[in-house]
């Protein structure tokens, strides 16, 4: 399963664009396995709670989509639980509380994914994602929560390898996929299913190719495409969402501007535009 | 001056609980300068917009209150903005953008804070605390904001004395509050014209005295009493709101409980209880 | 190709004992590619000049021997470089300079690998280990030094893979290989060549058994060995030389005492012991 | 007191120069209140044991001089400690362990002061340098180790001032000294007695004068020269050895070269030379 974490996209002025956001993401729905909306790409934590829902109300997803949900508390996060069913997911994404980060404890950590996941909405997926969220998600914490029915995946975009075999090593009952493109084909040796990948946003069809290459036991050609794609990722996750968006207005897809103050061209265009050319004359890219 | 981030009381449900924080505020006035709201302590970012309004609504401050500003992007900053008048605050103090730092440049942090600034509502005061944010505010960035008529303080928790000697140095147009009580005596040494601090919720008197001798050029008492309160400053340090909470419920003030998940009760407790016994026992605290 | 980084013994009171040292080398070769003496875990920081030649003088190995050098600037390291020829070294695996850092500079760094690699004698493979060395070698200064013909190899203990997704992707005339035994699988997808591993002083054989699994194309086997290695590396990674020389004792190699103030029984002893007992169930260690 | 952490002169072929080593420290005695050699700019670790013996058997100090010692083990570290009474050193300034800091532990780390301090020569001093050493001195092992009457100092580079209020609010049995110029009025406040200051070797007068003010109660003056001196400590501070070298040829001291590969420019030399001017004309430089 190959899924984008989709851009939110604002307008020149930094208000929300819903249509833009719905085209977008009919835009890229083909080419994936499902839309993850508000993922870390996807600015969520850039949104009021009013605009969170309406960002989601004009959404019209033909394939079962995902919501990231990187709320604080409990409270907090039900109530974004409640919003993502706007959308039909089936799961969320949880990022750990990450403010008083120092104050969660294990226990804490623990009692927050189990009171998603009793709600009885959407099933729960672990997110963790320190560049963003800078806190932890221990690994004792990931192997207790495992044993939620309710608790069934985990994206974990960290590159750290480590826990990935964690994970594998201990045959947790949770669908790990890696949110780190730079080192795909070492997360699938490690036992990720697949990849919910910025990358997948601009060339969703090279990232299905290693995976499917992958599976089929085709383990040259997955290297061959993971050296391939290498440089790309890298430098997409060193610009992250600002980067992002500049690539995909630049092959023309409707992702909007960052929300001010965030700057609306990247430091790493200069180097990141000749990769993207590359691929688009392989063939690679959406659109 | 001394200040205190004055926590937000939840039920033991995780509740807002707006009288008791009416009643908490007005508890602590008298003894400080003044009650900063929504601070680091503050768990402003565990409330809905809705909630962090109701809050202010409900305060009838006689002393001047600052109102703390934890936004992403400039628009939901302008609405904590106008939030903040509700309570007549005529500063505000604001973090920078944390969720996608690494994106943000100084040139980002810079168009932030002064776009708060030329809004035409409170000072803006910058606030340094990357125990939580885990956000740097680079010092150019500080410099370059001072001089910005609108911006017109600053409050660093981060106990880094060489980001204090650094605006001493450059004699920067910001009146700088530390907000770390453990070298309280060194800030002071550095240029701090007082301090904004979580232990001034329990012992204001002690730390004004600490400051008044100071100021009256008694070198001796201020390092007396910052040696008597290093302990208590720096276990309340470790244990963030959690503890502090914990230690206001203790003797007495209606602070409430954190949000869940965050727990009652504080792994520091015991650490805690006998400073805080002494420091009752000579008469230091509140209440 | 699995090598082992083998411990340098020491008596209780502290003194090398360069007959244990012999004899323990000689116990592991026929089970290993080689052996690598003075390495991460080898203790040669630890040893006085005097000590590290006699260490070399006594050994008589049969395969082709590597030795580490952990020098802190070009005269000390060319004389290690001499000495590391006593026993026959046609490689030394060089870390860079650590103790200024952060002065040492790119340009710096180039410098130091160069002057080894010009110097005549063994050829050079970079070393990267920065749990011990806390030294970065920046990933522009791998690219440029696999350019001298002198370099030939590096090996990467970090276990952080997007490093080695680069080196793969920039196709390095460079050996790689990985000094992180938790997460051997990834590195070989990542295209590294084999192993030089801590645990390798224990489980050769199964280390072994993974690479040659991998080799054949035998993706899943491979893949079954790292899920059942993965907690046996990762406690050793935590435990360290401490724990190394521990285990080894008690499976009756001559590996001797960490030398003091280093404790002789590690914290990890209680987790690491029925790990090593259940390796050994299965036939996998050495003796 | 204000020592200077002398640096030690190679040529520009990056041999030691025995006699400028003499000469620099003649030339640096008269100003300050003894030297230190090997300090953490001293190059100590840049050394062979017999060089280091060498660099001390030419030295003719007049004031009582310090010694470095940064080794790793015990028996590397009696044996310093023998080199250092060369000089007649009554103290040593000695850092942790740290090529195996993770191994170390509490436990570690005093039996390794103690077994120091227990030889019967030198006082022992401890020495946190954490950007160098990049190990961790515990405070509890601090708080242990001044119970040894054999350590009777600490010099802390940190620049951490929270380690300086927990010395201060312990009492420790310590003569504590800073080794953060930026922050040497702040660590005065609490509590140091001086300062050991790569600073020294160009302005010791400066420092000498802060610290002679603050101690007449003159926290004005002291709060002035603080001011003062910010950005030529800080600065010094970024550029570290290298820097501090290439300013004390520049206003004529035989501190000769870094050893290779370290550079004999500082990237810093452009931010510094103006700051070094300044001072210079003001009267405050040696020479």
């Amino acid at each position: 399963m190959i899924m984008p974490p989709i851009p939110t996209p604002f307008d020149a002025q930094g208000r929300l664009d819903a249509e833009a956001f719905r085209d977008l993401a009919q835009a890229l729905e083909p080419h994936v396995d499902g839309i993850l909306f508000y993922g870390s790409n996807g600015e969520g934590v850039h949104l009021t709670p009013a605009e969170r829902i309406r960002g989601l109300e004009v959404q019209k997803p033909q394939k079962p989509p995902m919501v990231g949900l990187m709320e604080e508390t409990i409270p907090q996060a039900l109530e974004a639980l409640q919003q993502a069913q706007i959308v039909g997911a089936k799961r969320v994404l949880a990022t750990p509380p990450r403010y008083y980060a120092a104050s969660t404890g294990n226990e804490g950590l623990l009692c927050y994914f189990t009171a998603l996941a009793d709600a009885g909405g959407p099933e729960v997926w672990l997110y963790h994602v320190p560049q963003n969220t800078k806190a932890d998600l221990p690994l004792p914490v990931v192997a207790e929560a495992a044993r939620h029915p309710g608790i069934t995946g985990l994206k974990d975009s960290s590159g750290e390898m480590a826990r990935l075999a964690f994970y594998q090593a201990n045959r947790l009952e949770l669908s790990v996929y890696t949110g780190h493109a730079p080192t795909f084909a070492a997360a699938l040796a490690l036992g990720a299913k697949g990849g919910i990948l910025a990358a997948a946003n601009l060339a969703p069809k090279a990232y299905k190719a290693l995976l499917t290459a992958w599976r089929a036991g085709n383990v040259a050609e997955a290297q061959r495409l993971q050296a391939r794609l290498e440089p790309f990722g890298r430098v997409l996750g060193q610009g992250g969402f600002v980067l992002l968006k500049q690539a995909m207005r630049y092959i023309g897809l409707p992702a909007g501007y960052p929300r001010p103050p965030y700057p609306q061209e990247s430091p790493y265009w200069a180097a990141f535009k000749p990769l993207l050319e590359d691929l688009r004359a392989e063939g690679w890219l959406v659109g």
